[in-house]
């Protein structure tokens, strides 16, 4: 099965590709599982079979899902990069000192497969270049979307079209927690509990909930779709944990409902990237994606509108993601990766006024009648086309309006003089529209 | 930026990819429109100009949307063949005599780039096996699903996986058809006219409506995912032309959709393939996808479920697919297709009387009441989960029922017994079920 004869040392020396893990947790567990349950098409298709040299671990005496040799495990790197590995797939996370392991296992050769969105965003544009220089693959089509071969696609396969946005769903724990608000009407603290109990958010979520695991991700993606990115500083970021039951409601009955939407767009003066809270109409295919789905759409010129969605995360879907790249890259001749750069000072984040807007409102004081907002809207210029006002047995009034012509200014008046609390969401439009 | 010089014919002989057209019709026209549109990303990824050398039309002297030279024009084969052309587009349709011209083209050393669906899904495994033997490549994403690349990704980033199922819309005109009777209420013939109209169905619709096209899609699909399909006259086709208002109106009050699904399953005793109504839940990715869209969905037994939605015909889509597959396949060197089997006597279609399915039944005569109806299924060991009942001013009965356990011979029991019509659809899960 691994060559054309079985009958000696040579043939297996050929036939075998040493890889070594930097990390041992839930995908590292699942790349493992993943190599064995497949390993039959794996070695028809590599004519090689895959194994296991060294896997990093911060404790080689723990209880594990899946059974390695002790010999393999080790807590030191340098048993690693002592271990004449042909390929490293990075499971580990973080920067530090993952930068500096992928660093030097790149400088003797290896080649490089990565879930780590972190580490490629705030240290891509190096890995990128270093992997050019000493001519290995770098690959990370498990950082983006868990399984879905998105970039993948956008490297090979629509490279012709000119990408004019990309935009989406690209972190599950925030989706779940969105979706089980709206259909358990429940508070974001009560759901972010269910959460992390069900093993979807961290203890510490804040990665997730602030928006910068999307952030990363979508970083990534506009260094494949423009050939660049942003500074993750200039990105506007903004995340769900401020959001309430009361929001998500209103939206509901208004027929909309709000996603963490990621999304990168092509201006006149740069790209454009942003993470926050956005509502969508019902209709809007994005708007279907729920609890942990993870969702990409692309508008391409002569292709127009595609979508792709799956599981974006969790041991399995980000598995078979480093698994196939690791087979796609053992089947490819190297051929230098397209640089990666940062370009400064995009375009600026100015509100568009002529944009419409989901306008949350909340407050008791006499003021705070719907009457008086909309006279005050109408009388600065803002148009309102819906309106949903309830007040409950309290007196409060909670209100949603989608407006356009809304800006800052209005929203710190209706603040200062009415004594309201104000929420806005940038509104994206149904496709069809 | 077509090389290194710019001052010689023999810079110019090899800056050039040389490429032959069969047909100019709306796709011919698309990839024309798009090679000049994006003909600076083209030279710029493949380092060569491309210049479509000679276009094979039935009518020379007809006007074109696109304009190409007289002298490119031809109606006569030999002048292609004698064109010395590098790559051939076969966008003309059709198996005579299309398959005659695509493999002499191939038997000259012709890469081919197609969107021909029905030959492949007639002639295909003869065409893999020619184009392997004269190593040439054979490239067909355009032939499924228009612009989504699929074909793609199933050739390159999904192949650790075991596909157990590749299930999709991929029709527009029906589904088009079908997103219009359920939301205008109409019937077939009346919607089917506006989609003559407006351009979505043809003249001669039957290789839409009568679910051919599908089954041809379905076949090349198969042959990706499988390593092998059926003869088309095993596959199991129904078409959508004898569905009625009545029936898609009560499917929708039980909170169902009847889509057109093409499936492909893998069982114990091989390979099932069907194109038929079928009825899903509203909750169910592909009932989401309306209108002219395509959808296929992927179930890989390590990544999970994967869907891609995008346009699924139309001049530009199509031709987005063509144009990929041309530039992407100049940059590779060549490498054997996998070869096309078909196995006979695959999997019976023998009906599962475990499956849930929706039972439509109209009629007029004493013994068509809903209560004898249930009486008749109660005793036939029939279960009824779900039924919603009408009856017209004409006392006409129209009811669905949701069961388990239906078979033929109780359908042709309550025609001959109760005098009324019978229809029944399978029913697909939703996914979170």
């Amino acid at each position: 099965m691994f060559g054309t004869t079985t009958d000696g040392v040579n043939e297996m020396s050929t036939g075998v590709v040493r890889v070594g893990l930097l990390g041992l947790g839930t995908v590292g567990g699942g790349v493992i599982k993943t190599i064995r349950s497949q390993q039959e098409k794996l070695a028809s298709r590599l004519g090689k079979r895959i194994e296991i040299v060294k896997a990093l671990v911060r404790d080689s005496e723990k209880e594990r899902a899946v059974y390695l040799d002790r010999s393999v495990l080790t807590t030191d790197f340098e048993d690693v990069l002592k271990s004449d590995v042909d390929i490293i797939v990075e499971v580990m996370g973080g920067v530090e000192p993952t930068y500096d392991y992928v660093r030097a296992l790149i400088e003797k050769g290896c080649h490089v497969v990565t879930a780590n969105k972190e580490l490629l965003a705030k240290r891509g544009t190096e890995l990128v270049d270093l992997a050019n220089r000493h001519q290995v693959h770098l690959a990370y089509e498990a950082s983006v979307a868990g399984g879905i071969p998105i970039l993948g696609v956008l490297r090979q396969f629509l490279r012709t079209n000119d990408i004019s946005g990309v935009r989406g769903i690209l972190n599950g724990t925030t989706n779940f927690i969105l979706t089980k608000m709206e259909q358990e009407q429940l508070s974001y603290q009560e759901v972010l509990k269910q959460a992390q109990e069900l093993g979807y958010a961290e203890a510490d979520p804040r990665s997730d909930v602030e928006g910068f695991d999307a952030m990363y991700k979508l970083y990534i993606l506009a260094q494949l779709v423009y050939g660049e990115s942003l500074p993750l500083a200039e990105v506007n970021r903004k995340g769900i944990a401020d959001l309430t039951a009361g929001q998500i409601r209103i939206a509901s009955e208004l027929g909309y409902r709000i996603k963490l939407i990621a999304q990168a767009e092509q201006t006149g003066e740069g790209i454009r990237l942003s993470v926050e809270p956005t509502m969508l109409p019902l209709s809007h295919p994005l708007a279907q994606i729920q609890d942990a789905f993870n969702a990409v759409q692309l508008s391409g010129n002569i292709v127009g509108d595609l979508l792709f969605t799956g599981r974006g995360a969790g041991e399995l879907p980000t598995a078979s993601a480093v698994v196939e790249d690791l087979a796609y890259l053992l089947t490819q001749p190297f051929t230098p990766h397209p640089a990666w750069r940062e370009r400064e000072g995009g375009a600026e984040t100015t509100q568009e006024t002529e944009a419409k807007s989901f306008c949350y409102v909340e407050g008791t004081g006499p003021a705070a009648t719907p009457d008086r907002v909309l006279q005050f809207l109408r009388l600065a210029g803002v148009e309102v086309h819906k309106l949903k006002v309830q007040f409950d047995l309290g007196g409060v009034l909670r209100a949603g309006l989608i407006t356009t012509g809304l800006t800052d200014e209005h929203s710190d008046l209706l603040r200062s003089d009415f004594g309201l609390q104000v929420r806005c969401f940038p509104l994206l439009g149904s496709s069809a529209e």
